[in-house]
Order: structure tokens, then C-alpha cells, then sequence
């Protein structure tokens, strides 16, 4: 399977598609990046306009303003935190530190908890997801990786499945670590997207486990992933060790900041997961309605779908592209189908965008064959 | 050895420096980071307050833009560079690309070598620079620790020396390393700085050396460490083992965005090299004449300085900082002595600022004995 866009691994990929489409990176409406629609808060945008001469410094090694910030921000003491580089600086910090030689991931799941294993060293399990079950596990399989792998790898909610573990499920995870001797890695950085009454993090529960590890981004609900900003969280014994692995000055100046500027958008969060509830519900009917197709109904700011035998998701992706529509096949997940394909969740008129888009391909398809 | 400021390990710690001082973050002038005192390229903070929205989207992991804007600068092809997260990365991947079990240092050097050596797991081994010969090492003792260890790290110039290897000196070390099978990586970050009759680089030369590596920094010419951006240069097969242990996306786009920007900037660079090679020699001449100190001949935007017994370079430190003058105290670097410090070559009403701090506190110094 040859990725057309993701020669990266990865979507969001501007330069490849407009090298391929033909397209201004600027142009495109990208469907491929889970970002939030709504773009970087506008005072968080100004206020990097004004720290932009601070670039003049380092960055601060111990990022103390940031870090503190984000203790009070979560109720926690600063030692149980460890701004990264992108949640994937902190993905890697943990394999690098705790040096498992196998890691255990539940597919299909975001291509860097493999890739990363395998770049420094370790040998990758992995447990497949029920797609009967939403990609949810069978229990017993799961708990026999844990027992297998010297550290495993969660998404809650799941890339690109959009699959949300319940509390109890992660608690039952989290228990089974001391056990098993295993570490655990639940990677929250799309949770921020799911509905407050769902929001949940074993973050603040950590104390009682010291082989789990939490990690955000503060990227995709701000809208900033240029920037590169995330944390991990965990008991200060364990956060230690990471930091350890960090490469000095690893986080940006202006991502720090930016950083700080961001806690205080509590109200944008909260307008985004609205926006977020409600679009995903109406592209997700309008495709599994009026197209027919199968949509996973994933919690996060992205949904799964599955096209139909007729086309395929890379033929798809080459038709939308060629629109200025950027979507993320998702055919080269171990565990998914050349049918599938991931989309972000995004404003009205760009949905509609991407459903009038849908639908044209699709007639023509049909009335080609 | 307790370090006052350098509690992470370096200088330009200006968070530290505020609580030690209680003097504001922006209020200092900084000799204790090795910084073009010019500041930024105006075009460039101009250029990166344009593209900020920009952050938008994730970088590109394949630095493409600027990757072949710089492999047309340095006239190499794009596949001889890897773009990363400032040099220390540049570094950090050498060690985790290549596993050396042992890796050498010619001390006093930058501290990373042997902080990142030690954080992946590679014991340090030391060859000592020689004080009356500028810190450079003999060269028999030299190829005995090219001999034992797997990789080996020479800064030229070097940091806080300021020593300059020739370059017939850097092709017999390259040319060593096919026979004793060792790596060797060339910390080029502050030639940037040396007036222009002597630049050199092995940069250009490393098709007949396929274990050398050079890395350089854009940061410190363009006074944007906040941003973190520089790169190394090596034959097409080593770059790509470095890249495999690259985070994706750990060069973040506004970085990139001013690493384009800064390559157009020759005139700016020229005239910094004017600047430091006036600054550099009035400097050292009013330290060595005036106050009597020793001063080394450093060939790059920093002097390393010696002060006589009656003061450590600990209290002149604190006295300093006290004036909002901040300064590197080297007394931790080993190979050197309490009364060790480096500081940046900065602007002639800087420089003189620095100058009256430093007759005073010794005036006063010498008043009370």
C-alpha cells in the first residue's frame, strides 16, 4: 500500500499535496490534520505578535513560567509535569527513558507509537481492535499484552478510530501495570475535543499509579502545531527520568509562551467542543444518510468512515485533491481496509464543502460504472 | 563547584538570573550567552510576524523549503543535511544514530558533549585542552583519544575557548578517523563569527570523510535561540541515520520559516563579523591592559577571561548581576579554575558598560583588602 500524501506517515502534509495537487499550500481545505476548525485563539495569536522579539533568548530550560501555569491550571505540583516538544518529543521520552523491549499497541493507532518503538530499538505487539467493537479490544487480549509488553500504548480517544475508553476501563488498565510490571502510556491529546460531560483523564489519579503516564497537546485544540507544544504527566519520580532524556532547550520559546496564553482560553474550549459536538453529528448522519457510508461514531474531533467497494480511500484522496479538499487515507493502518479514510471535523461551510465534494465524486463514480 | 546561575548547565539563563537578582527578565545585558548583540534581522522578525499565522498547520517533516534553500547556500545537495531543533539536537541525534559506547572530549568544551554523552548511555572519555597552547590538546594525546573512543567531539572554534583549529589541523583529524574507526563531529556553531580570511569549514570536504559530521547553529549569527534551528552536514548515508532518530516534526515551522529567511541576509552576517572583530580586540585589550587579567585569544564572539585571585569569578558574578550584567562563569568547566569566565563580544556602549562594572568591582575589591 502506497500512501500519496502521507509519504510521511502522517496527514497534514501541505508541501507533499500541493506538490501533488497542484494547489497553493495556502488553498487547500484540510481535512487531513485534526486541528481545530476554529484556528488559534485571536489573543493568542497577538500575544505571540508581541513576545516575537523575545526569540533574542534561549528558552527557558526548566520551563518554570509555563510549567507553573499549567500546575495550577490542572491542580497539580509542577514535579508531576514535563512540557515536551509535541506530544511525540514526549512519546519518545518515555521509550528513550524507560527502554522497553517490546511495546504493545491496540491497532489500529497513531503511526508514531510504532514508529517510534521501532526507531530506538524496540520490538513492537500488537493487540488488534474489534471493528465490531468500534476497535475496542476483547479484554482478555488486551490484558495479555499488557502481560507481554514492558510498556503499552493507549489513545483515549483513539487515532484515528475516535474511540473513547471508559473511566473504569482505564482505571482496570491502569491497575493492571503493577501486576504485569508494565508501563502505561495514555495518550490524551484529543480529549480536550471530547463533551464536557465526558471529560475524563486519569491524570489526576496518577498518585496511585507510578508506571502510568499521561500525555497532552496543547496543539490541536489551539490550533498551533507549527509551534510544537505538549506535556506528560506522571508521579515526579517518573517525570524525572524523561527529563533526563530531554535534549536542552527542546521546547520553544514562543511554544512556551504560547503555552501560557493558552490556559487562559478556557471559554475558546469550550465554544470548540459545542462546535465539535454538534458538526460531528451532522457530517457524520450526512454521510452515513445521504451516501450510505459507514461512519465510526468516534468522541473526538475526527471521524472514521469507510467508502464503499466502488472507490477507494488513496482514489478518493486524489479526487478531493484535486478540489482543494485534503483528506487522511487511513488504508495503511494495520487493522483498516483500503476503504477507509479519516476526516477532521470542521466549521459548517466547510463541511458542507466536503460533503457537496463527496456526493459529485460519487455520482460521477456511480455513473461511470 | 555550585553554580550561582548555571543550574541547568549554561549561560543566557535570564530566568534565573531575574530571581537571583531581582532584576526584570528584559532589563539585563547579557555577556553570559554568545549571542550577535545586533539582535535579529529586522527583515526576519518582519518576515516571522507575517507567516505566524502559519503555525496553523504542522511543520513539514521534511524541512523541504528551507532544506533546499540552504543546500543551495552551501551549494551541497539537500540529502548531505538534517535541519533540527538547534545544534543540541544536531548532537543528540549523532549519539543516538551512531551508539558509541565511548565518546571523547578535548576539555574545556561546550558541556553538552559529555551531558549528552552521558544521558545515552556513552561513558566520556577526556583529552585536556593545554593552557599555554590555547587550550589545544598535544597532538599525540589527541589521537590517543581519537584511538579509544567511538566518537569523538571537537568545537571549532570552541567553546569557552575560543580556539580555532587550522584547517590542516581538522583534515588530519578527519583523516584519522578511517583508521581508528572513530566519528568524529565537528561543532562549527560559532564559525559563523570569525572574520571571513579565515573562514573555514569542512563542510565541503566530506565526500573523502564518510564518519565526519558538521554541525552548525543559525541561532547564534541571527540571535534566535528562542527558535531553535541548526542543522548537520555529512554524506548522504549518515545524514540518513541521523533522520532516523528524529522526532517528526521537532523543527518547528516558524524556525524553518526564519531559517529561509536568515539565508538571505549575507550583509547582515558580514557586518557582525565586522563588528566582533573590532569589539573582540577592544575588549581584550581594555581587560588585559587596564585590569591586568589574562585574556585568551579567542577567534570568536566570546572571550574566555581569567581574573587574579583576589576575586572568583563566582563573586564577580554576583556583583555583576547585581549592575544587570550578567556573565558565564566557567569555574565548573573542568580544565579550568575559580576564577574562569566567558563573555559574549556585544556592542561598544555595551561593552564599555561592562568595562566600568568590572574597573569598579575591582576598585572596589582591592580597596577593601
Amino acid at each position: 500500500m502506497t500512501a500519496v500524501l502521507e509519504v510521511f506517515g502522517h496527514g497534514g502534509d501541505l508541501v507533499t499535496a500541493a506538490e501533488r495537487f497542484g494547489v497553493e499550500v495556502g488553498q487547500f481545505v484540510d481535512f487531513s490534520a485534526n486541528i481545530n476548525p476554529l484556528g488559534p485563539p485571536a489573543r493568542v495569536l497577538e500575544g505571540l505578535r508581541e513576545v516575537l522579539p523575545r526569540v533574542v533568548h534561549y528558552p527557558d530550560p526548566g520551563h518554570r513560567s509555563f510549567r507553573s501555569a499549567l500546575a495550577a491550571k490542572l491542580n497539580l505540583p509542577a514535579s508531576w509535569l514535563l512540557p515536551t516538544n509535541g506530544a511525540a518529543e514526549a512519546m519518545a521520552l518515555a521509550i528513550l527513558a524507560l527502554k522497553p523491549q517490546t511495546v504493545g499497541i491496540v491497532t489500529p493507532c497513531f503511526s508514531e507509537y510504532a514508529q517510534l518503538s521501532r526507531q530506538f530499538g524496540a520490538r513492537v505487539l500488537t493487540c488488534p481492535g474489534r471493528e465490531d467493537r468500534g476497535f475496542k479490544p476483547d479484554e482478555a487480549e488486551l490484558y495479555r499484552l499488557f502481560e507481554q509488553a514492558d510498556l503499552v500504548f493507549v489513545g483515549s480517544p483513539n487515532n484515528p478510530t475516535g474511540l473513547l475508553y471508559e473511566p473504569e476501563e482505564l482505571l482496570r488498565m491502569a491497575g493492571w501495570t503493577d501486576r504485569t510490571d508494565t508501563h502505561l502510556v495514555i495518550d490524551e491529546a484529543f480529549l480536550d475535543f471530547v463533551a464536557e460531560e465526558r471529560q475524563f483523564t486519569l491524570a489526576d489519579q496518577l498518585s496511585r499509579f507510578p508506571r502510568v503516564l499521561v500525555m497532552r497537546s496543547l496543539t490541536k485544540m489551539f490550533a498551533i502545531p507549527g509551534l510544537r507544544l505538549g506535556y506528560a504527566v506522571a508521579v515526579p519520580a517518573l517525570i524525572e527520568r524523561l527529563r533526563e532524556k530531554q535534549v536542552s532547550w527542546s521546547v520553544n520559546s514562543l511554544a512556551l509562551a504560547a503555552g501560557e496564553l493558552c490556559l487562559e482560553e478556557a471559554d475558546y474550549e469550550a465554544k470548540t467542543r459545542r462546535l465539535i459536538a454538534k458538526e460531528r453529528s451532522y457530517l457524520s448522519g450526512a454521510i452515513a444518510q445521504e451516501l450510505g457510508w459507514r461512519v465510526w461514531p468516534g468522541e473526538a474531533n475526527f471521524l472514521l468512515v469507510r467508502c464503499p467497494a466502488q472507490i477507494t480511500a488513496a482514489e478518493l484522496q486524489e479526487l478531493l485533491g484535486r478540489r482543494g479538499i485534503l483528506i487522511r487515507s487511513c488504508a495503511m493502518y494495520p487493522g483498516l481496509t483500503p476503504g477507509d479514510f479519516r476526516i477532521a471535523v470542521r466549521t459548517r461551510p466547510e463541511n458542507d464543502r466536503l460533503l457537496t465534494a463527496l456526493r459529485d465524486v460519487w455520482r460521477e463514480r456511480r455513473e461511470r460504472r
